[in-house]
C-alpha cells in the first residue's frame, strides 16, 4: 500500500461521536436563542445524528446525556438503540448530569452534605445501569463541582469526597465498561473547581484503576495551555480515554472544533497519531454548542474539520521529521510539520468520500437533501430540547 | 480638620449604587438556582435596596434595568420613584437591554439588518424617555453585540453602525443627562465583541461629545490587565463616567466586589482618589450576580468591601509617597502604599457608621432585623425576578 | 485583469521591512546562544538583509536601531545608505533605544527625574537627525517605561511626562516624517507599563496630530486579545501606521511571524486588505528574535509566511462574503473565509516569484547560494552584533 | 497554651530559605542594571544572607546555585559551610543549572543528542556530590528544556529522556537526600516546555519514588490558575516538597513574594497550614529577582511578607469555618477567612520578634545597621555576581 493509500485507509476508519445535546438549543447565561426544527426528544436527536453520519460517513455513534435523553419503559433503551440502528448510527457514551437539580447548588459528588453526595452517586450508578441497557462502553463524567468564594468549602475534603464517590462508581463498572473523567479549568464554579486540570483527573484515574481514563475537552484549559503536550503525556501514561472536541477563543466557548485555531487542532491530531492514539481506545467526541448557527450543518462542518486536521496529521513526513529533529535543524523540522499543515487536504477528502460511496461534498449534500426544511415543517409544537430540557 | 477627620468625612459622602437585578435570581448557562424570598417586581427590589442603604448608609441609589424594571401607567415611574423615596433611596441609572429578544441573535445596534438596529435604537430612546420620568442622570449602555465566528459579519461595518446608533441616542439626551458606554472583553460573543476594550469605548465617546463617558466594569478585561492604569488614564482624559464593580478570577465571574483580589480594588480606589475621581461625576455602581449566596447580605458585604478599599486608599500618605517616588526609592514607595493597604480599617469604619447614626456592624444589624425571614414568608407565589424576568 | 491576476499584481507590490537586529544574536534573560556567521556591524547586517530581499523579492527595506546601528563620520549614514543600495535594499525606519543605559533603570521619557527625561528626548531628537541623513520616513518609538511595584511611581504623572516628551519630538519631525508609537502589554516592566495598549497609544497620537500613528506589534497583547479587531479599528480611525510582525504562544515570545497561529495572521491580513491598509502608508515590518534557529533563513521564512497570509487574505471572495453576512448566514460567511484560508497558496506564490524573475523556492535558493557557509568562514573575530551590542 | 500563644510559637519556628542568586544582579532580556555593593562570590552572598537572618530571625538557610556558587578545593564546601555558620546561617538546597552552556541551546536532560544529555546528567550527579559535601538535603531541579517551534523536537521522546535522566540521578541520592522537581508554564522555551505543570512533575515524581517531590514556584502557572488548589492536592498526595516564592502580574515576573497578590499568598499559606504542610518536610524558599530595587532590603521585605501571610493563615478560626462550611453558609464561611486576612498582623509580628530577641522592625534595623553603605564601600572591583556569573 502506498503512503497515500494508507492515509486514505486510516481516514476511512475515523469515527467522531456526535453529542445528542448539540442537536438541541443552547446559549449563554444571557439568552438561549431557539431555532426552528430543533428535536423535541432523543428520538428526533437520533434522526438528526443519522443525517450527519449519512453525509459524512464518519460519525457512527451518538452520545447520550442523562436525564436529558432518558426514555421510559423497561425496553426504552433497547427501542432507542433500535431507532438509532435504523438511522445508521449507534448509541455511544453515557454522559451524566449532576448540575441541574436545585440540590446541586453547592456541588454534587463533592457536596458538604452526604445526602446530596448520595443522590449524585446514585445518579452515576443509574447511568451505569443505562449503559448496561444501551451497550455503551463509556461513562463520561463531568462535574460542575467547585466553589465561588475562598473559604466557601474545604477544597481538600472535597477531593476526599470525590475520590470516595468515584470509587463506588468504578466498582460498579462492568468488564467492558470504562469511566472517563473530564477536567475543566473553570465554570460554573468561579473560585475553585474540583477537577480543574489533567493532573487532578490523572491522579484520581491512576488510583481507580485501568478502567478510569482522562477526557481532554479542548476548551477546558487555561489561556496559553499547550494541549498537545497533555495529549502526548496522557498517551505516554496510557491514560487518554477520550476527546471532547470544540474550540475556544476565550473561555469554554464551545464553538465548532477547528473554528478558532485550526493549527492547534492539527497539532493535537498529530500527537494522537504519533502517540498511537488513533484507535478505538480513544473516543473522539464533539462537545459543542451551536448558539447562533444552524445545528446540523454546524455538526457536519465540525466533523469535517476533525477529518481535515487528521488528514494533515497523517500526511506529516515522519521520516524527514525524525531526521531534522535528530540533527537539531529547528527550521527544517518545523518546515516538515508546516508542509503537511499547509497542504489543502480537501481534494483528498473528497476522494475518500467518493471511495466510501458518499457525496464528495457533505455540506452541499445535506443542503440538497431537504432535511432542514422538512424538520422545520414537521417539528411543530412540543418542547424543544435544550440544555435544560 | 485633622487628616483622619478628613478621611472620615470623605467616607461619609460615599455613594455606591446597587443594581436592581442583583436582588433577583441569576446563574450560569448551566443553571439558575432560585432562592427563597427573591423579589417578584421592581417594587420589591426597591424594598430590598432600601434595606441595604438602611444598614450601610452609603447605598442611596438603585439602578434600574429596562425592560426588567418596566412599570406601566403614565405615572408608573413617578410612583416607583416615590416608593423608593419612602424606603430612603432614589432611582439611579437606567440600564438598557438589547440582548434578550430573539431579534438580537446576531446583534442589536450593530446588527447587519437595519430593522433590528432600528428596534435597538428605539429601545435606547425609550430608555431616555424613562430617564426623563425617573429623573435619572445616566443611561448605561452595554451591548452584547459581537460575532462568534471569523467572517460572520464585517467587524468594521459594525463599528459604523454602532457610531450611527450612538449618535442618534446622544442627540436625544437632555442637558443634564449622560450616556455611559461600557466595554467588555468577551461574552456572550466569542470571536469578536463590538466594544471590547476601553480604547474602543473611549474613541466613540470622544466623537460623541462631553455627555458620553466610559464605564469601567472591573470584570471586563483580559487576563492580567492593569485596571487602575485604565482608571488613571480615563480620569486624565476626563472620560471616566462610572464603575461597575464586581470581581473575577477567570472571566466575567460577577462575584462580589473585593472577593477575588482586594488589593486590586484598593489600587483602583487609590487611582480614583489620586485622580480626582471621588466625586459624584463618577458613578460607583455594583454589577454583580449572587448565584449561590444570599443576595441582600452579599450586597451589603460588597458595599462594605468598597468602603474598606476606599478607606485604605484615603489613608495612603501621599506626601511620603511623593518623596519616595521622587527619590526613586522603589521599596519605600511601595512600602507607603502597602502600609495603607495592610491597615485594618474596620475599626475606623465602625466609628464612621456610628457617627452616621448607624449600627457599627451592618451584616449583624441586617441579620437581626428579621428582614430575611420576613421576605421568605411573604414573597410566596408569583414569578421571581431574574435575568430573564 | 482577472481576479487572480489582480491578486498576483498585489502580491508583487508587497514590501516587508526586515529589522537589522534580527540578524544579530538575541536570547532570553537566561542565556543568549551565539551563532556562527553573525554580523558584527550594520554593514554586515545590510549584507544579510540584501540576501533576504534577493531571494524573496519583497523585503526591500531594512529598519535600523539606534545606537546599535550608529555609524560615525559626517557621511556615515550616506555611506550606509549607499552600501544598502548596492545590495538592493534601502534604509527604513529608525528605531530608538531608551532602555539600555544605566540611567534608564526607572524609565526614560517617563522617568521621575527631569535629567533622565532630557537625555531620553535628546536621543529621540538625535534619531530624527539620523532620519534626515538616511531619508527615513518613520521614527518608531517603543518605550520600556513602566514600574514593577504598586506605588513605585505615579502612573498618571508618567503620562504627563510622556505627552510632554512626545510633543517635543513631534514638533521636530519634518514634513514627510512620521512618529510611530508602539504599545506593549508588559515587559520589561512588570506592574504598570506606560504605553500598555492601543488605546493609550491612540490617545497620545490623536493629540499629537496626523504625523503620529500607532504601531501594532502582534506579540504585544493580553492573552485572548482579538488583534484583527484592533487593526480594523485603527484603520477606521486613520491611525494605523505600522506592524511589527512576530508570533507568540505566551508573552512577547518574538517567534517567527505565522509560526504560532497562522490563522490569526490571515485574519489580520484580511482586515488590512478589507480596511484599505495594504498600502505604503502602513509599514509592514518584522520584529522578531531568532534565539535558536538560523537567522537569515528564519527571516526568509517569516517573509514567506506574511506573503502566504496576504495571498489568502486577497483570495477571500468578498462578494460572496458580503451576501452571506447580509443574510445572517453564519456558517456560510465563515465558510467563505475558511475557504480562502484552507487554500494552499504556495503554488500561486511560486508563480508570482517566477514572474518576478526569482527562484520559486527562496529557502532552497538561499541554501544553494552558499551565503551561510561564506559568512561563517569570513566573519571571524570582532564582536557579534546582539541586543546589547 | 492559648490560641494566640500557639500562633506565636508556630511563627517562631518558621524558616524561609533565601537564594544566593537573589543577592546578585539580575534583569530582563533587555538589560541587567547593576547595583552597587553586590557580592562578587558565594562568600559575600552568605555575608548578606546572614544579615537577612540576623534581622528577621526566620531565614536560617541559603540555597546555592551550581555552578554560580561553586567553590574550589577539597575542603571548599566545608569552608563555605563554616563561613555560613559564622554568619548564623546554614547552606540549604543545591540548585542545578543546565541552561547556560552553549551545549544546552536545544535542551539539556531532554536534548536530542545523547552527548548533551550525558553532560547534563553528569552535572546533576556532581550536584549530589556537592550535597554530600554541604550536607544539603535537597537537590532542586529546574529545567529550561522545551522547544520554540511545533515540530522542533518530539515532545513525547523528550519525556522518555527526562524520565531516564531523572532515574539515574534519583538512584544516586543518599538516604536523607531528596530531589525536588520544579515545573514552569513557559520561558525560556516558547512553544513546549518539558515540565510545564504540576501534573507532569507529579507523574515523574510518582514513578521515581518517595524521595522525589514537587516544587511549587508561585510564578510558574498559567493565568488564572488556582495555586492553592495545587498546594492542597499535592499535600493530599504527599508530594509537596517545596515552594519557590515570588510574585507575578503577568509571566514569571519574579517580583517580591506578596507584592502582586497578597490575598493569594494568604490563601496558599492557609492550605499549607490546613494540609499539614507547615513542617520542615516542605521547604519554603524564595526565588526572586530584584532588578530595580535594593536587594537585601527586598529580601527582608519578602521574608516579612511570607511571615504576614502565615500569621493570617494561622489566625483563621478553623472551628467557625468548619461550621459555616458544613452549613453551606457561603457568606459566613468566606467571612471567617476574610476576617483573618483583614487583620493587621504587624503588631503581632513585632511582638514575636521582640520575644525572639530581635528588633521589632527588621527593615529599620537593617537600615540603621550601616551594612548597605559598608558593602558599597568595600565591594569595589572584581566581578559582581549575576545570573550569568
Amino acid at each position: 500500500m502506498t503512503e497515500l493509500a494508507a492515509v486514505k485507509a486510516a481516514l476511512k476508519t475515523q469515527a467522531v461521536e456526535t453529542p445528542s445535546w448539540a442537536y438541541g438549543n443552547s446559549g449563554t447565561r444571557f439568552k438561549v436563542f431557539a431555532q426552528q426544527g430543533v428535536p423535541r426528544d432523543p428520538w428526533e436527536k437520533l434522526d438528526d445524528a443519522g443525517k450527519v453520519h449519512e453525509f459524512t460517513g464518519v460519525a457512527p455513534t451518538v452520545a447520550l446525556h442523562i436525564p436529558w435523553d432518558k426514555v421510559e419503559g423497561s425496553d426504552g433503551y433497547a427501542e432507542l438503540a433500535k431507532h438509532a440502528q435504523e438511522r445508521g448510527v449507534k448509541l455511544g457514551a453515557i454522559n451524566s448530569n449532576t448540575f441541574q437539580d436545585d440540590d446541586y447548588k453547592l456541588g454534587s459528588i463533592c457536596h458538604p452534605d452526604a445526602t446530596v453526595r448520595r443522590k449524585a452517586v446514585d445518579h452515576l450508578l443509574e447511568c451505569v445501569d443505562i449503559m448496561d441497557a444501551t451497550g455503551s462502553r463509556d461513562l463520561k463524567l463531568w462535574f460542575a463541582d467547585g466553589t465561588n468564594y475562598p473559604g466557601q468549602d474545604d477544597i481538600r475534603e472535597r477531593q476526599d469526597r470525590l475520590a470516595e464517590g468515584l470509587a463506588e462508581v468504578y466498582a460498579r463498572l462492568g468488564d467492558d465498561q470504562r469511566m472517563l473523567l473530564e477536567y475543566k479549568f473553570f465554570e460554573p464554579a468561579f473560585y475553585s473547581t474540583d477537577v480543574p486540570d489533567w493532573g487532578t483527573a490523572y491522579a484520581h484515574c491512576l488510583k481507580l484503576g485501568p478502567k478510569a481514563q482522562v477526557v481532554v475537552d479542548t476548551g477546558h484549559h487555561a489561556p496559553g495551555t499547550n494541549i498537545e503536550f497533555i495529549v502526548a503525556t496522557l498517551l505516554r501514561e496510557g491514560k487518554l480515554g477520550a476527546f471532547d472536541f470544540n474550540s475556544r477563543f476565550y473561555a469554554d466557548d464551545d464553538l465548532m472544533v477547528g473554528a478558532a485555531d485550526p493549527f492547534q487542532l492539527f497539532r493535537i491530531m498529530y500527537e494522537v497519531v504519533r502517540g498511537g492514539g488513533f484507535t478505538p481506545e480513544v473516543a473522539f467526541m464533539l462537545d459543542q454548542c451551536h448558539n447562533i448557527e444552524a445545528k446540523i450543518p454546524a455538526i457536519i462542518r465540525s466533523v469535517m474539520n476533525v477529518q481535515e486536521a487528521t488528514a494533515k496529521a497523517l500526511l506529516v513526513d515522519r521520516g524527514a521529521l525524525a531526521v531534522a529533529q535528530r540533527d537539531g535543524d529547528v527550521l527544517e523540522a518545523n518546515a516538515v510539520v508546516m508542509d503537511a499543515y499547509n497542504t489543502d487536504v480537501r481534494p483528498l477528502l473528497r476522494e475518500v468520500r467518493e471511495e466510501m460511496g458518499l457525496d464528495a461534498d457533505p455540506m452541499g449534500a445535506y443542503r440538497r437533501s431537504g432535511w432542514a426544511s422538512k424538520i422545520v415543517e414537521e417539528r411543530v409544537g412540543g418542547d424543544q430540547a435544550g440544555w435544560g430540557a
